[in-house]
């Protein structure tokens, strides 16, 4: 199961994510293909070479000669779509995704997959503020951290493979947590600041609020043009970490708004030295 | 008061905002002078030709030479060094600061102010993560929104005069509020973000968490990086206006939190469509 012998590589839904990895695949020399119930995407993919092969449908040749596939699609579709195609797989074959949690599928996943393929679970914290294959760009990838989240199911071989796919796609850093250390560390960088930037854009209604503002309120509300499908299914299946996080934010502003009210210059100003230092630690 | 006729311009502070006006002044051929206790500071933009002339005290010469006075300092002190060297101004010069906060200084300042001198307000939306003279750079206006924001003591040509001042740095726009209407929108754009980004900042104390975040926690803490002595003494001068933004965030931020809990799936999609559409208006 290493790079040299995987030469057919299978991506499960053609959206931004899955045009990027496809693209990132195809320059490093890998035969690609691709599934999309979106006959038009796959087209699209076709024709901008950016796949060798594609289907709108569970396509039984595509399938049974991928040597990797790659679930680039929601979450919820992920166990369904094994269920119904397992069968068609080629023996031995491992299988990987790029969702954004973890707990809630990748057990479910393991626990319904043939004996000999192997699904090891990994997420490229990397994306932009649009969507779908025409947007597609493995540039992407420069400045993303990628995480491998293996089970106890896995195989270091699996966890080696997937590390590897994060270093071949220009990755800055490869990481390895598990379901649980993923889920909860995604609540707070990702999910949090999802739910905190469009509760700023949305607790005032003022049009001409553009005229007034700075490069931060720019900053803290770029992602606040979100995919209100995708991000619901997110939230939803990782409620129980992302409501903690919330707290803790929620808490931690509460703490700052006493200070402020009560006029205490040097809880403050502590506060804001201790988020210096730590912020100045990510530019190094 | 025209700008023709405004040869001799006084910086008073030469930070990273006194700095930045010197530069885009000077290139537009005025004589720029400044005024700072820092003796290190005046001599850096001595050497570096950032300004004309330069004293580390309230220099005779340079003050009463002055056609115009831009005060870059933190806002307590713009009253005190006013009350101590107005008998040195020239007759009929126009004053304006950069200061981030207006209702706790513009009244006190006009109050104090000798007759035939106006004080005019204005706040340039620009800055760095950066402080001090050495960091300045003119480029800070260029997406920059520029806030004019006078009282009923001012008169047509100073308004007319300072939204000049702002398009000749070279701000994106330039826009007039009342001091009550800037301090209200500063609260929201600027002073809660910044609280936002402390509190994002030092909820958690994960020293790995560098290894883990994507580009949407990268740039919510951007502005985690404070000048904590400034922004201390900005949130306390607009303690009304800030905590009744932070209360609006707040429970903006606990009604999302309450979908998620609840499963409110149309209610959450709903408030990340309004955020998707004002954030897309943003881009325009």
């Amino acid at each position: 199961m290493d790079w040299i012998n995987n030469r057919k590589i299978l991506i499960v839904g053609l959206g931004l994510m899955g045009g990027s990895y496809a693209k990132a695949l195809k320059r490093l020399g890998y035969s690609v293909s691709a599934i999309d119930a979106r006959k038009s995407s796959v087209e699209y993919a076709l024709d901008n070479g950016i796949i060798d092969e594609g289907s709108d449908h569970a396509d039984k040749k595509i399938i049974s000669e991928a040597d990797t596939i790659i679930f680039a699609v929601y979450p919820r579709i992920i166990c369904d779509w094994i269920r119904e195609n397992q069968a068609m797989f080629k023996p031995g074959i491992i299988i990987t995704d790029v969702t954004g949690i973890k707990g809630n599928i990748v057990y479910d996943i393991q626990d319904i997959l043939r004996e000999d393929v192997e699904f090891i679970a990994s997420h490229p914290m990397a994306g932009r503020e649009l969507s779908g294959v025409e947007n597609s760009d493995d540039r992407i990838f420069r400045d993303a951290n990628f995480i491998v989240v293996p089970t106890e199911k896995n195989s270091k071989e699996a966890v080696k493979w997937c590390s590897n796919l994060g270093q071949i796609l220009g990755c800055r850093k490869v990481s390895v947590l598990s379901p649980a250390e993923h889920d909860r560390m995604i609540a707070y960088v990702s999910q949090l600041t999802h739910c905190i930037a469009v509760s700023l854009m949305t607790c005032h209604d003022d049009p001409k609020i553009a005229d007034y503002t700075g490069d931060s309120f720019r900053d803290l509300t770029r992602i606040a043009r979100i995919n209100e499908n995708m991000w619901t299914e997110l939230f939803f299946m990782n409620k129980e970490a992302l409501l903690s996080e919330m707290d803790a934010f929620i808490g931690e502003l509460s703490s700052i708004r006493k200070y402020i009210e009560s006029e205490d210059e040097e809880a403050l100003k502590e506060k804001m030295r201790t988020s210096t230092a730590r912020r100045e630690s990510f530019d190094k």
